[in-house]
C-alpha cells in the first residue's frame, strides 16, 4: 500500500513522521508493506512552490492508496490574500479528490474525562460519530462575490445537488446501521430551502434502513444538545458549514482536542486522514505537541481505507495502553501522570504496536 | 407608553400576562402609565386569522412603543408547509419592523451555576452579550430555490449590504464601549466572501472606538471557546445564522434557558423583547413554565426602549431576590429550594416590584 504523507505546517511536521513510524511498526508486525512518500501542502508548499496545493502533491495523492495529513497554516502566511492562504490547499485537495464524507468520531476517554469543560457525568459515555458533508454548501457555491456599483453588496451561495445530499445521507445511514442504529440529521429547515431538500432526502432514504431510527434537529438546538446531553447522539449527519461548527463544538466534549482523528472519504473509499487539531504554531518545534490524534488518524486509515481492522485496532489499543500507564503530553490534564514530549510519546506507542 | 403584547403559542400564553402584570406593578411604583394591548402571532394567529402575522398585529406593533413577545410554534402546526408555519410570523415581524440587532445577554446566575452542564469553575463569572444580526444573511437572501430540469439543485443565498454590516458592527462597538471594552467578531473569513467584507468593516470601525479591543475569531473556533473558556468573552458580534447557533449554544452555559431574555432593536431604538426559550408545548397549560425570562425581557424593554434604567433594574433585582430566597420553577435545579408554579412565581416577583 502506498501512503502519501503531507505534514503541512507547525506541529504537523513533528507528528506526521511519528504516525509514519507507527504505521511502519504495524506493517512489520502484521506483514504489510507500506510505501510512504512525503510532499508539501499549505504554508510549506507556498514557501517551496508558491501554491498551497502543488500539482506534484495532488499527483502523489492521486497515485497513493491513502493520504495522511498533518495540519496547515500559521502566522507567517496570515497576511496573504485569502485565495492564496494555506487553508486553500486543504479545501482544494478535498474538492479535487472528491472527499465528500468527513467523519469525526467523538469518544470519551475514561482517563481524560476530568479535562473536559463539561461535568464528568455529562462528558462520560459519549460515543458519537459526526458525518459532515465536505465538498458542497457555502464552501464551494457560486456566486461568492461583491456586487453593485461600489461593491456594496456581498453574496455567498449555499448550493447542493440532490446527488450530493443523497450520497452523504446514505453514507451516514450505513454508519448508523453498523453502530448504535440512531441517526440525527441536523438542518435549518425552518429557514433554508436546502435544508428542506436535505430533510426530504433523509426521510426518503430512511425506508432503506429499517434498523435505523431517524430524527431531525435544527442546528441551533443541536448546538445546545451537544453540550447539555451529548450522550443522546449516535451518528449525526449534516451539511458542510454546520458540520464544521458542530464537530468543533463536539470536539470539546472529550476535553482533548489532541486525541481526535478524522477521516475524509471519497465515493471509491479513498481517504484522507488528519487530526482535528490545527497546526498550533505557538508550540511548534518544542517537542510538546500531542501526536496521538495523528496516530489515531493513521489507525482510521487502516480500518476505513485498507480494510485492516485488526491492525487499526492494534494501534488504538497501543494508544489506550500508553494512557492507561499514566503517560501523557502537556496538553492533557491527567492527574498523577507522567508528562512526556512528542518524541517520547511516539516511541511509547511505536514500541507497543511493534 | 404603549406596549404590544404578543403571547404567541404554548407557554407564551401563560408567561406573557405575567410579564404584563410585572410591568404594571413597575409602572405604578415609578409613576408611569403603561397601556398594554394584546394581539396574536404564530400558531394562534394562524388559527384565528389564517396567517402567522396578521396585518392587525403588525399594525398594533407599529403603533406601539415596544413589543413583548412570548414564543411561537407547536406540534399542531408542524405539518403546514414551511412558508405558512408559526416561525414565519417571527421572521416576518423582525423584517417588517427592521429589527436588525438581536441582543442576548448571557450572565451567570450564582444560584444556578450547579445546573450548568459545564463545570462550575467554567460556568461562573460569565458575563457576555451576543449581538446577532437579525435581518440579513441566509435568512432573507434570494435566490432560495430549487433549480434544474428536475429541481435537482438547491440554493440559498447569504447576502449582506455594506450598510447592513456597518450598522450592526457599530451597535456592537457601542455596547462594547459601554461594557468590558472587548469585542469579538465571529466570521468564517477563510471561506466566505461575506465574512471577509464583515472583517474589513469591523477593522474600519475599530478606529472610531479606541477604548475597545477587537479580535476576530472563526465561527468553528468560537463554538469551541464558548464551552472551554466562556469567561473570555465580553461582546460577540456576528451574522444572523452564526448568531443563531452560537447564542443558543451559549444559552446552555447558564444552565437555565428559562432565565434568558433577548431584545431585538431597530435603528430608531424601537424594540421587540422575547425570552430565548421556545413555546415548550410539552409543558404548556400546566402551570410549570418559568416566567422569569419573559419578565427579564420586560426589564430589558424598560432599559433599552424606554430609557428607564432604574425601573428595569428594579425588576431584575426583584427576580434576583426571589431566587435568593430559594424559590424556583421546576426547570431550575436549585438545591434546597422551594419549587413553585408559574402563577406563584409571577406573584412573588410582582409583589417585590410593587
Ligand atoms: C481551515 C478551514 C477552511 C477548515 C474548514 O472550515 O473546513 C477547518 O476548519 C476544518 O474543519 O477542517
Ligand atoms: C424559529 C427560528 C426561525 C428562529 C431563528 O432561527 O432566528 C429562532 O431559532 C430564533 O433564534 O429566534
Amino acid at each position: 500500500k502506498k501512503i502519501a504523507v503531507l505534514p503541512g505546517d507547525g506541529i504537523g511536521r513533528e507528528i506526521a513522521s511519528g504516525a509514519a513510524a507507527v504505521l511502519q511498526a504495524a506493517g512489520k508486525r502484521f506483514g504489510h508493506e507500506f510505501e510512504i512518500e512525503y510532499a508539501d501542502i499549505g504554508g510549506a508548499a507556498i514557501d517551496a512552490h508558491n501554491t498551497p496545493l502543488p500539482e506534484s502533491t495532488l499527483g502523489l495523492a492521486r497515485n497513493s492508496d491513502a493520504v495522511l495529513l498533518g495540519a496547515v497554516g500559521g502566522p507567517k502566511w496570515d497576511n496573504l490574500p485569502s485565495a492564496e492562504r494555506p487553508e486553500r490547499g486543504l479545501l482544494a485537495i478535498r474538492k479535487e479528490l472528491g472527499l465528500f464524507a468527513n467523519l469525526r468520531p467523538i469518544p470519551s476517554f475514561q482517563k481524560l474525562v476530568q479535562s473536559s469543560p463539561l461535568k464528568p457525568e455529562i462528558a462520560e459515555n459519549v460515543n458519537m460519530l459526526i458525518v459532515r458533508e465536505l465538498t458542497g454548501g457555502l464552501y464551494f457555491g457560486k456566486p461568492s462575490e461583491r456586487r453593485g456599483e461600489n461593491n456594496e453588496v456581498v453574496v455567498d451561495t449555499l448550493q447542493y445537488t440532490r446527488a450530493e445530499i443523497e450520497r452523504i445521507v446514505v453514507k451516514a445511514f450505513e454508519f448508523a446501521a453498523g453502530r448504535g442504529g440512531k441517526l440525527t440529521s441536523v438542518d435549518k429547515a425552518n429557514v433554508l430551502e436546502s435544508s428542506r431538500m436535505w430533510r426530504e432526502i433523509v426521510n426518503e432514504k430512511a425506508s432503506d434502513y429499517p434498523s435505523v431510527t431517524v430524527d431531525h434537529m435544527y442546528v441551533d438546538a443541536a448546538a445546545m444538545k451537544l453540550i447539555s446531553s451529548p450522550g443522546q447522539f449516535d451518528v449525526i449527519v449534516t451539511e458542510n458549514l454546520f458540520g464544521d461548527i458542530l464537530s468543533d463544538e463536539a470536539s470539546m466534549i472529550t476535553g482533548s482536542l489532541g486525541m481526535l482523528p478524522s477521516a475524509s472519504l471519497s465515493e471509491s473509499g479513498f481517504g484522507l486522514y488528519e487530526p482535528v487539531h490545527g497546526s498550533a504554531p505557538d508550540i511548534a518545534g518544542q517537542n510538546k505537541a500531542n501526536p496521538l490524534a495523528m496516530i489515531l488518524s493513521a489507525a482510521l486509515m487502516l480500518k476505513y481505507s485498507f480494510n485492516m481492522r485488526e491492525e487499526g485496532e492494534a494501534i488504538e489499543r497501543a494508544v489506550q495502553s500508553v494512557l492507561n500507564d499514566g503517560y501523557c503530553t502537556p496538553d492533557l490534564q491527567m492527574e498523577g501522570s507522567t508528562v512526556v514530549g512528542t518524541d517520547k510519546m511516539i516511541e511509547l506507542v511505536t514500541q507497543r504496536v511493534a
